[in-house]
């Protein structure tokens, strides 16, 4: 193989940054020439993640010339601002937050709260999901404005699981009831995070809706070439640290029969690496710590209805995976370099 | 206080017999006679349950004579073979099985896959939900047959969130999505019940109907006075010992806003000891270790659609807690009696 | 019964805060007269204890005249700046906190980080073991000063477990390892707390030495009426909410048989309500919730030496439960009033 | 490289197997060429094993002739009586349970309860620890006869903590409390495993003595060139899946400070890819997925005593991960191949 890709992490302390730098660290084409994190100059690595002590790194004080990509981990809002000069400066921005997921500038303050400094840039980002987005992801090789706008870990799990069935005009309305792990609300710590709290104990939040109804929405649309009814997107907190689990209850426009179901997602998802159609509902600990989806369809005969279920693990396909993933597409890498690894289980 | 009604469970080992023997020991107005479990005569209690080892009880070889009412937690199929006895001996009957419970005898081969061998005792049991049926179990004071039905688990939490709406005539159809902690499956070992396996996972089951939605149909159709739509039900299992969260999505007849929905539900549950209708989504350890169902119910308007959460625990208000207050009701007693313990957080 | 006893509770939006007005609750001969805590002043209660809400307490601005006892749970050095005003005006002090438990001011600067502000109050006070302390708690009854210094979680149980073969004069040396639940490290938001470190981990801590050493030597000490060798204690952090477990390895001044070993404990705990000396290694599970400590004494006739483990829940035996046994005896009130409820398992 | 060594694993459906073939199919100089199960044959992998589908394995009638190498995970006393077939073929033989382990055949029935059918092969095996026995390990390169015993989990931490001390005569006695997640009691369904047992608690067991007592004495006896004081060594339950945390206080033969200390550890695992020595107390979760035990070792001034604590993951250094190793230097492969990936966190 030719000369490595270096790539930097901004906001490497965080749950993200860590998987970043586990999977690139076993990334045959990339290297991490740079990490950042804010206050935490020259930190060994270790201080924030123990785990990986034994890769050496350290914080850096500022990015070094020469990095071709760099991983953004930050708060939203953060990621617009920096964004412009890394650009400038010709480096591909991989966003693992949302300041550019959505292409309607209007709803970053419908759902962010902040308006978008730079809405001109929107339209030149791309939806980092491979599976749908894959020809755009290529496109973007050589290109003078690279932005990669990684999905929402549970906007992954729902869209991978209804895509197909919006893209066949079946979807009449839909229920996404979802289940996460704990490290999908990040790092800091909250009173509502602490252990006590969370054990022993299951609770839906996001009531008044989640933020990534806007690219779940979004996305569904572009697949269906029409505006859906509104998303029923409830999601829960889980005692668990990682995993996200998408029960997608869906009423469709016409009947279906499980034989169409299967051929659906079976073609949909026809050779890609990282999304399993299986034949047995699955649970989210089949895929810890790897970059596989795995989804369930299942007609109903007693309701009429059409369930989905996709399970990931939030910070893998959910986050840092599915970055790698289009990093790899857009650097004309191996779409799985980095990315081999097996689950872990039990 | 007169007397204490003396009181038998059989199937004491389980999970349900645990809790029974929990809440009866502090109860005012009955008294523990008599614990049976299959081959475990003569056993001391803390052999099953050595949280239980102060009460002193140990497993009988029979009933004594003059208990006077019986508590029943045993496998479906096996309280129907087992209650015509006990009538006959003048006994009150609580079981905590599904036997009784369903109005058509139809639906046992059906969903449990026996034929009930005493399908005329149907009508004369009460479902044993005191919110929705207080006066029936009331009216069975001094009956000749007192058998109480004491519902499902899931079935509880579901009726409870949805006979409000059902009653008004609202429900134009419903996506239940629960979510049960592991002691609801009973404790018997089974591979996938292994803490290897539960631990940092979530996964759907009952992909194909689960046995739970046969009573929350008939008994949200009964609310209504009418054939509502099937319910669409997926439980799912969640690492955690205690508690159920359902979660429902309705579609509603009409548009309802916030204000009806609060009138609706106050004025529903007003007065009732053991069902908590809060303002803000609840978590299932706000009510561990209790009799208590807290309800929060949510008009959205981005969606049209209206969400009510209801949270238990599943051996309490789910099973045995449930089971003791229909009991005091048909015996006259204070409703709460046994059963005024305060949930048990963190 | 008479009039019920007025008590206070200073730092009542702590876990241990909670655990007391839940027990008070339930007790028949004490009334919870006030709340507080500090910021926030006029709060309902199930702002902090979501579980709590159907008591309908409040926090309020200050304590009402005529309070007969306070608890406090408090950090350390705050108690000891309070207690003197509680105490002149008659009121009794129950501190959960450390600022009363030793009995040599000298220790305060070097295990605390403080100068005892009272030295003179610290011979005054009591340490709130019943099982060893029982009769000057009596003493207490009507007495100028009252301070009950109730014992902290680790040293509750290593003392239960190590004051039989103190007394007996039979410790060479002990090396004490100790396993607590989260909710021990109290309810403040830190990054080791939360949930996604903790979860799927065990550590050891307290390096150094952990404070609760000094509580610990002291009764041992006073136990044998002799200087022991220093113990050996170690602290580690387990996934789980409540619960203790301290593993006592002794290696004794002379050769122990079983049956000597159960005579002692036995004939130590005779009679208490509250301490179960137990035949097969107990579970925390088995006293969760409850007020009791389980007791396993086993010799080694391989390694010659004695290990004793004790479990019981940090936050009733361990803090609050205790605190209202101690309370019970000093007001002449039955010792185990509002400490009945039995376990709640699983 | 060269042509891969073809392996087989038997007993390829437990957690061992599962982390074998997951490691292995990593591994760039070996390759599954069969997969053994008692009454499994002809099934696919991921009906065991559901996170291992995209392996494409399965399980077979039997061994393929050719086969270099096999793994077992079976039932003790199983291997016993397979391994001379094995050894017939030239197979070489990885054996993860503990037939091999012993030197002294009378072990066996003390601490296995079985005769062992062929002890003229005890010395010949080599205990699998590469940190230990890496020249005996190497020198079997070739040998007619070759058996690796696989340490126990327990063991290894145990041993890894403790011969650095041992070696160097410092060993007065010995206590290790060690505490496990689930895992490591393998996979068959048993009550005591089942979640809600095991979730919200902690226990000690084998208080008649843990069967790993024994190699953890014969290895620290080699290391200290002496018999040592016997080994009080305590084995807790803890609420998790994986990981071991053994706790090592040891009484010195005389003072030792902590830059001894820190020399004798630094200097014992240098250049040991495997064994990371930390200065600072390590968490089970540091080394989740990976084969690194991590070693904390303190000398305490207050007690005199010396601490060691280690961690590791029970299911890769405490079983696969090693057993991979060992093959590696029997193999002459580079001693990391298919150990590199990181710990998984959080």
């Amino acid at each position: 193989m030719a000369a490595s890709v270096r790539v930097g992490i901004i906001g490497a302390t965080g749950y993200g940054g860590g998987e970043l730098i586990r999977l690139l660290a076993g990334h045959p084409g990339a290297r991490v020439a740079a990490l950042q994190a804010r206050g935490r100059s020259d930190e060994p690595i270790d201080v924030s993640h123990p785990h990986l002590a034994s890769t050496g790194l350290r914080i850096a004080d500022e990015l070094p010339a020469g990095v071709d990509a760099v991983f953004l981990g930050l708060p939203h809002g953060a990621a617009a601002a920096l964004v412009p000069a890394l650009l400038a400066e010709g480096v591909a921005v991989i966003d693992l937050g949302p300041d550019f997921r959505l292409r309607d500038s209007a709803d970053y303050p419908r759902w962010y709260r902040f308006e978008h400094p730079r809405p001109e840039l929107l339209d030149r980002a791309v939806y980092g999901l491979p599976e749908l987005h894959r020809d755009e992801l290529k496109a973007m090789r050589g290109a003078e404005v690279r932005i990669v706008a990684s999905p929402g870990c549970y906007a992954t799990a729902s869209i991978l699981c209804l895509a197909p069935l919006a893209r066949a005009g079946l979807i009449e309305d839909v229920v996404v009831d979802a289940k996460s792990g704990v490290s999908g609300a990040g790092r800091e710590a909250k009173p509502e995070m602490h252990f006590s709290e969370v054990n022993e104990s299951v609770k839906a939040y996001g009531i008044d809706g989640h933020r990534h109804v806007a690219e779940i929405e979004q996305e569904l649309g572009l697949a269906a070439r029409a505006r859906l009814a509104p998303v029923d997107f409830l999601p829960h907190l889980i005692p668990m640290t990682r995993g996200i689990l998408a029960a997608c209850h869906v009423r469709t426009t016409r009947p279906v029969e499980q034989a169409e179901l299967d051929d659906l997602f079976r073609s949909a998802y026809e050779g890609e690496r990282f999304v399993e159609v299986v034949a047995k509902a699955p649970a989210t600990k089949h895929v810890t710590g790897s970059n596989v989806c795995r989804i369930f369809a299942h007609a109903d005969p007693r309701t009429g209805r059409v369930l989905v279920v996709g399970v990931l693990d939030n910070l893998v396909k959910g986050a840092a995976g599915q970055a790698i993933q289009a990093f790899n597409v857009v650097f004309g890498l191996p779409e799985s370099s980095g990315l081999e690894q097996l689950p872990l289980a039990p």
